[in-house]
């Protein structure tokens, strides 16, 4: 991703559609003024702690697992639907360092390698590949993953002697796809781990962005038997400058049959090791901001929640306006229809890469990125395919870039 | 050192030489306010930000190597005499997170190998285990690395095929030791180190805290040939609960003997990996702070110097009162008289290990650290001494624990 922040560096004029970045319209730094001060009033009122322990609890080093724990359980609760034990919750600099926290414990030796629904997010294989961890892609399919192929790809690694331990996937709205997979599929699936005997990594910073309709719950909500160790971030939902995110990690871990306490315990020694603990000041931000609108992200995000719906639609229906003909012949433009999220995929005609990306933004001052990126090293994927991120714009630039696009698009169907 | 909280958490009566946490006293959440205005102002005044940029400079995602890398690298001038490009500097979650990055740059596959001094920070030894990087411990000594021992390890590691990367130590007020390096010596250090072609990891996170006299300047500021890679903390001078910390990597790095860049740049990668950056929010507290001060933490810690030179002194005087025969025979209690920071080691007639401490903490009410915890396992160093900080209490808590721990070790030294 280095090149390409350069190719957006070089080109500060041009229209990204490449970065994911959150909205920014509503950021106001006396917002964090505001949470920080909240929070301090929460644990002098709820938690009864004197002035020498608020100073203490944002000064201070923290607990290794985090102190916002029992706030993010209650926001789970609240806002998915999902009942945890808040000793379950592992707060991390990020999801990017629960990831690695879960991959460096799932990597015992050479043998353990991941599953990870294709195209997938690069912070994934970044972890994977800082842990030595091998990546397998996973098809995603029509219905966001293919679960024959799923089998197909654990039984093949066992019989090569290795050891499949979890399946990464972004169930809602997902980076780089835009899809989701439906209430019905997401119980398959759950049955299709304790089948094959693998955890689900279930990522889901965009799930609360919703275009409207029905949301199906996330795999932790359906969860009966532990399959799953949920990554939750407040980098969309909270603030990125926090930089705070979490893990869920509810698996009784034993140790020749005798149980010795929860995977959370297991990662937070390795969080020890890593980065000792999570900011408790940043943790306070986000803690500040939860309990400032009842532990739920959803009223906290209503007007964030209203921009992407409304980018969201004006992409769509600007590519819809620009591409009449889309989809009638085989080499013609398409893109799928996300129905929330900050991402959608645009097919076309001709293969999209960094060179072609640079000639993009210098002559025609659009940005957007090569999905090959989200695809493993010699995977091939992706090669015409585009992906189209609209949460850090507005309308009008919607519009200005998606004309630029199309005169660029035009432009390259022709040569 | 779980174990170790286990057993501080079950006698909250105890009074601890054991925790290492800074000094609380002036811990005031209002700081925090302050701090976060004072950055603001200077992004305003210095940087020509308008208000939709301050919001995105605390708020959004930052730069992977930090937003406060000029500021960093002002202070190292102005506290330490160092002067480094600020593109040099990695801004990281507190020193653990730069052991990590720099531990995983080096270990490029299974030969290559870290020194440590010994005895030493746990810390290094968990990032070591983390990227499976083995820890070759090197000989103290009287003045705090042995040479000899250094060119001997290195050469046995050769011959048995390993790569020597790095030594790590803490020339300043060792954790655990509480030792120094002399300038002398640090000038041997660095000639030994060109000539071993090895990197030193200079961890300095005690440095500002001597008792008084002349302090010799760091490694990094006597490195004229970039050998130096510098490990800073701001949990003991900034704000523990900021976790922030930073690297400071002015190596040149080169492929085919093709300059690419700096290691910096290197370890920005990793990080873009491992938690993709450090809470902007955070990084503006430490800031604030700077900017408070005129870049000298020299300046915005003299409270904080005070009570750590006044606290070693009464730990040292104290110990003096309560064993006025210390050291006249080999049984003897004996203990160093560090020159500042948090640690000093005392040497019992007994051995002192974990099931001691737990008896000394429940009968006696007084908690130490064992030393062999920071020797590596099997190593065998450290089973008749203990480590006792000085950094989280009053002179009274100092008088009233000394007392404890002579009535404990008298009785100990009888049975």
């Amino acid at each position: 991703m280095n090149l390409l922040n350069e190719i957006a560096n070089r080109f500060p004029e041009a229209i990204s559609f490449a970065a994911g970045r959150p909205y920014e319209e509503f950021f106001d730094v006396e917002d964090v003024h505001r949470y920080l001060r909240r929070f301090c009033r929460y644990l002098r009122a709820e938690r009864g702690y004197d002035e020498r322990q608020v100073n203490r609890a944002l000064m201070q080093y923290g607990r290794t697992k985090g102190v916002i724990h029992e706030l993010v359980a209650r926001n789970l609760a609240v806002d998915e639907g999902i009942h945890v034990d808040p000793e379950a919750v592992v707060v991390t600099v990020g999801a990017q360092e629960g990831m690695n926290l879960l991959l460096r414990a799932l990597r015992a030796d050479v043998r353990d390698v991941l599953l990870a629904v294709s195209p997938n997010y690069v912070g994934i294989r970044g972890a994977a590949q800082l842990v030595d961890m091998p990546v397998l892609p996973v098809d995603g399919g029509d219905r966001g993953v293919d679960l024959a192929h799923l089998a197909t790809v654990v039984a093949a690694a066992r019989a090569a002697g290795q050891r499949p331990r979890a399946l990464y996937l972004v169930p809602d709205f997902a980076n780089p796809s835009g899809l989701s997979i439906d209430r019905g599929h997401r119980l398959a699936l759950l049955r299709a781990a304790a089948e094959l005997d693998i955890l689900l990594l279930e990522d889901n910073p965009y799930g609360l962005f919703h275009a409207g309709g029905e949301r199906p719950p996330t795999l932790k909500a359906l969860d009966r038997h532990q399959r799953v160790v949920y990554l939750g971030s407040f980098a969309k939902t909270g603030m990125p400058g926090a930089r705070v995110g979490y893990l869920v990690a509810d698996q009784v871990v034993r140790v020749e049959g005798r149980q010795v306490g929860l995977l959370a315990d297991e990662l937070s020694k390795i969080k020890s090791m890593l980065t000792v603990n999570t900011s408790p000041l940043a943790q306070a931000v986000v803690a500040g901001k939860l309990l400032t609108y009842d532990h739920s992200l959803v009223r906290a995000n209503e007007r964030e929640a209203v921009a992407y719906r409304r980018n969201l639609r004006r992409l769509l229906d600007g590519l819809a306006a620009r591409f009449p003909g889309a989809g009638r012949h085989p080499a013609a433009v398409r893109w799928n229809a996300p129905t929330g999220g900050f991402f959608a995929v645009l097919t076309v005609p001709f293969t999209a890469d960094d060179a072609l990306l640079e000639t993009c933004a210098r002559d025609f001052g659009v940005l957007w990125t090569p999905m090959h990126h989200f695809y493993g090293d010699g995977d091939g994927g992706g090669r015409r395919q585009i992906r189209l991120s609209i949460s850090l714009l507005t309308p009008e630039q919607i519009d200005r870039g998606l004309d630029r696009l199309a005169t660029f698009i035009h432009d390259r169907s022709r040569t």
